[in-house]
């Protein structure tokens, strides 16, 4: 018995994702539970040398978008970086999800030892093995801005509990 | 070519905690340089109700050891949760670390299939596989505590960058 880099990768990005997009509907249904608009959240900053809300959710996308695209040797979409409101960030996620679900098993499977080269910062690139990169990069990566979307939307009075982040709508179940 | 169990986990839990450990030197170095007692960290919180920096660590490190002991199939050690200053925080980690490199490799693979009970909250558990219960459940909530200490870091001004968090003492590299 063993792991496939598949089965290591897609189900835990689409899981993360799915569930990060129950924390924004809870998130939203809060704001207006406590009569304000979600929009407020979209540049909330836990520091001011941090990047904001919107982009902790952008780029957790694109962990997950990017991460599967070079563990599969495929070229991803693009998406512009250009949301500007609560719901268009929860539509960024569901646009990603909507593309993972194409991604084929097959074409992850077999890359363990592929050297994957990609961006560190902005003049910077590392290489790593397939199977280094999921487990050293973009998992971190990933779970990384989820959790920090999900620390902002808490630091601002959002009533999420970790098993919103772990197990999404069954949290409640 | 696939991978194993628990070269999907091991590693994995042992370089978070290391690149974690990595974050708190250097906040003790920050702390230092600007002339504040590295302790005023232990209690902060981002949200009242959220766990402070104390519980996130200790939290961050059972996640490692009970989750490889589970996914072993072995006891873990039991470790008091007394830890009061920020140098007590840091020798539980590395205390943790220490019991994760006698764990071998070998009580790891093969329970990919093995039914895994776990605590959820006080009064629930739940039921996964293994591949499963590492997937989907202990390496997000290793994620989830080490990022969330990170925020807290950050949100106190302390110097770090993400590569901090993904690469430890590479990140200067």
């Amino acid at each position: 018995m063993s792991i496939t880099l598949s089965s290591a990768s897609l189900p835990v990005f689409q899981t993360a994702l799915t569930n990060l997009l129950h924390c924004l509907s809870k998130a939203e249904a809060n704001a207006a539970a406590r009569g304000f608009d979600a929009n407020v959240f979209v540049q909330t900053r836990l520091a001011p040398d941090m990047l904001p809300f919107a982009a902790q959710i952008r780029i957790a996308c694109d962990a997950a978008k990017n991460g599967t695209a070079r563990l599969a040797g495929i070229e991803a979409p693009r998406f512009e970086d250009n949301e500007t409101t609560f719901a268009e960030l929860q539509a960024r996620v569901r646009k990603t999800l909507d593309w993972l679900a194409t991604v084929p098993a097959a074409s992850i499977d077999g890359r363990e030892e592929a050297a994957i080269t990609f961006p560190v910062g902005r003049d910077k690139t590392r290489t790593m093995t397939g199977e280094a990169y999921l487990k050293h990069w973009a998992l971190p990566n990933l779970f990384f801005h989820v959790t920090t979307a999900y620390a902002l939307l808490r630091h601002n009075g959002v009533n999420l509990g970790k098993t919103d982040y772990l197990a999404g709508e069954q949290a409640s179940a």
